[in-house]
């Protein structure tokens, strides 16, 4: 059944990722140590998540770990522990003790070492022998010394919260060391970090020319949502996906964050709408993250073109200046000025260009950030480490990283052009800001909603790989609409 | 593209539901104060659901509203309050105050009378005026008084969240009044939520058909998963499930509520295996939950047949016996006498069936109760009211309701048979329950699973009426997943 819809299967994940991911971590901690002349002691330790209910119900939420914990052990069952020897690389998990009747309704309760064996720890214990098992464990004097995870994460602005463990006076904590230094490595991706990130984006890629061919006017905007995480699950085994499906076409496609409970993906497509589809599965906890925008109708018109043609040409700008050292605020001002030129051409806006920069016009147009760090999260952490500061002017305020690219970064790479009421209005009424628009032009666009390419990727030693692979050109994408093959056939 | 594959299409929701709770909650509690002496006067208040985020990072998790503020006011946006006069019966809606940069990321930002008129409320306001408005439509002359939500969910033994109202020092409150009287409007069922919960029934008995269709040997139990939620969205527009499905194969379908993150439907099904489908869909807050038993290849072995009708005859059996004033634990020993009357006819236990039903030993092949009640949430509340008390033996303990039955109630009836070593072992072990038990026969079972019947039955004035309408006898299933229609032309 797999074979004729799909050309992929879900692959062994080999839990060397999280050893290796763990080894990692040591030898920063350890250099990160011996640097400020402290001993190379005591034990990382996490807690895992735990299965939630929905409010005062038993209704229980499907669990997904929490990523740090996900990083460092690849548990997918909840309730658990995991601790780290700074000085010997040993590590240990930490196992719920199930009541015996989990078996009736849950499901075996497995033996430690089929923990021990799955996730290829040195130890597993239960949760409740975690203290005696650490002190055991500690070739010191006086208390064994814990680093805990506590630290800010800069998109939520919330912090990750610290282990809890019993009888904690029995431990010294360092609650400031671990945060920034495990967050820094997951910024850079391994290998086998890269193969799963890959097969999320080509499972999503697939999906994602699946809802091309299948969309048509007339559907419900969550009707292509379902076609999308039909196929991700049925075909890549992908149960989660990285975020909730931005399903938008028509206006909704000027709405960044469409698909949420509030405007959940309901809109009858009609005849001539963009769709602006951002979707992205996840595996294995890797994610992808993943925008395409087409015609409903399969044709481009020409103000579609436009549109569409200037995101393109920033998309495909950034992607081909990308290397180490260079600035990630370079490439975000890169992609507004050339949708800027873009948009200038077709005399939606009006002027300088360099002005235009000057005074941030290009925000009102893509008001977002031009890609995140991705990862296990799909916004993934690090992107201000060692207290860089976010700007604070329009447009660049709304990046998630502002921080020199590095190899093994994995960025999304996602330009949009929108034409926003909300930013608009207030544009033209400016005295500054409307001398560059032109009223007239831009009354063609309201309505038209906004057009976003996404695509993954992973910064190279010299310079970019792209992860994704759906079609970009009008062309490719109006071929495929109509029943090509992807790759096109170029015969 | 929905007419081909399936014969429904989502209904409009009537708002009026929600107004017709409101009302009978009013009613009710008039009815309670007047009875206990007390004035009739206060406030019904009420707190929605809150978006919320995945640990420390900015994923939100797809909002589903809390379900006794979903009860009253059917509102599917986050951070809302309610509130309801019990003199006057007016209701209140109590909307955030969006920042202005939610229009650009997440939406237009819809003005009060969207919500007066969506959810069919007397007025809204914002819930930063939730104090000065309940203070300013009070006649009192002191502090007004708040009858706020607090009591136990019996299922989970959680309790539910009271309102958090800044300034609660302005008013009195009543935390013991409302929760009873809440939790029993929602045991009895208007037409309206049955015309809901009959939708629901509809699209999953139809998605369960079309996995009896797609099923087969060398499949992933997720890839079932997969096609009954792409059916229940795609052609439903049901985007919630009521509760993560069970698809539990082979001896996986003798774990209850297999599933979940720890047992996630991985297991690759083979010829000869049992599937144990419990599987439901949720349209507008309103569940279904409905359990099909077949087996994978489409025709049914001997042993299959003896104990997939020995659980049918069960299942019937209840059904035709239900109507008011029928004890549900009377009617949870009569599924487990008729399936240990069909177990005693294949020789699988042994001896006298009423000194069987003392010693409970029907809870070994069925350890959970018959049923429980459905509604907005999946185990609906109101199980154990008015101070009912929970039974300690095996089997009836786990019986979520005990209550004698009421026209407008909808239940579940879901016998089920299963040979769960974790049980069986020790009761072969067992002085008493093993001489009832035939070692030689139940091995021929080992590796078995399980089987369960699941429908979700509505309590009529004489009788019930069934709502879920899936093939249930042997010869219906294997025509259906030999590709007859359903129903069955009985040409």
């Amino acid at each position: 059944m797999a074979s004729s819809a799909s050309v992929l299967s879900p692959p062994e994940v080999p839990m060397e990722l999280h050893a290796h991911n763990r080894d990692k971590l040591v030898r920063a901690l350890r250099d990160h140590l011996a640097a400020s002349s402290r001993p190379i002691r005591g034990f990382v330790v996490l807690q895992g998540g735990e299965e939630k209910t929905r409010y005062c119900t038993d209704h229980a939420e499907l669990f997904r770990q929490e990523s740090y914990f996900a990083y460092l052990f690849g548990v997918r069952e909840p309730g658990f522990f995991g601790a780290i020897d700074v000085a010997s690389g040993k590590s240990f998990l930490f196992a719920p003790r199930l009541p015996a009747d989990y078996a009736v309704w849950l499901g075996e309760i497995k033996p430690l070492s089929f923990f021990k064996e799955r996730y290829m720890v040195d130890k597993v214990f239960f949760v409740d022998e975690l203290v005696s098992v650490l002190h055991g464990n500690s070739d010191e004097s006086g208390k064994p010394l814990l680093f805990l995870l506590y630290g800010l994460n800069t998109d939520s602005n919330n912090f990750s919260k610290p282990a809890v463990i019993e009888e904690m006076e029995k431990f010294d904590t360092d609650l400031n060391t671990l945060h920034p230094i495990l967050t820094e490595c997951r910024v850079i991706k391994s290998k086998m970090e890269l193969n799963l990130i890959q097969y999320a984006n080509d499972v999503s890629s697939e999906a994602h020319i699946e809802v091309m061919r299948q969309i048509s006017a007339g559907m419900k905007e969550y009707q292509l949502e379902s076609i999308f995480q039909h196929h991700v699950y049925m075909y890549g085994g992908c149960r989660h996906c990285s975020y909730t499906c931005i399903c938008a076409t028509g206006e909704n496609s000027a709405v960044l964050h469409y698909g949420h409970a509030a405007a959940p993906n309901e809109r009858t497509l009609q005849d001539g709408d963009m769709a602006l589809f951002d979707m992205g599965a996840e595996y294995h906890f890797y994610g992808s993250d993943i925008t395409c925008s087409f015609p409903v109708n399969g044709k481009f018109t020409k103000n579609q073109s436009i549109i569409y043609n200037a995101v393109l040409a920033a998309h495909n700008a950034v992607i081909q200046s990308m290397r180490p050292g260079v600035s990630w605020i370079d490439m975000h001002k890169l992609s507004e000025k050339t949708i800027l030129e873009s948009l200038k051409n077709e005399g939606i806006v009006i002027g300088d260009i360099d002005k235009m920069m000057e005074i941030r016009l290009g925000a009102i147009f893509m008001p977002h950030g031009l890609g995140h760090f991705l990862g296990i999260d799909t916004h993934d952490p690090g992107g201000y480490s060692q207290g860089l500061e976010r700007p604070k002017e329009p447009g660049l305020k709304s990046l998630r990283t502002i921080r020199e690219l590095q190899e093994g970064m994995v960025i999304t790479v996602e330009p949009g052009c929108y034409f926003i009421d909300a930013l608009l209005v207030p544009a033209l009424e400016d005295a500054i800001t409307s001398k560059f628009l032109d009223r007239n032009v831009i009354e063609r666009y309201k309505r038209f909603g906004g057009v976003r390419i996404e695509s993954d990727v992973l910064v190279t030693a010299d310079g970019s790989k792209n992860l994704t692979n759906c079609p970009r050109e009008t062309w490719e994408i109006e071929a495929v609409m109509a029943g090509a093959p992807w790759p096109l056939n170029h015969s």
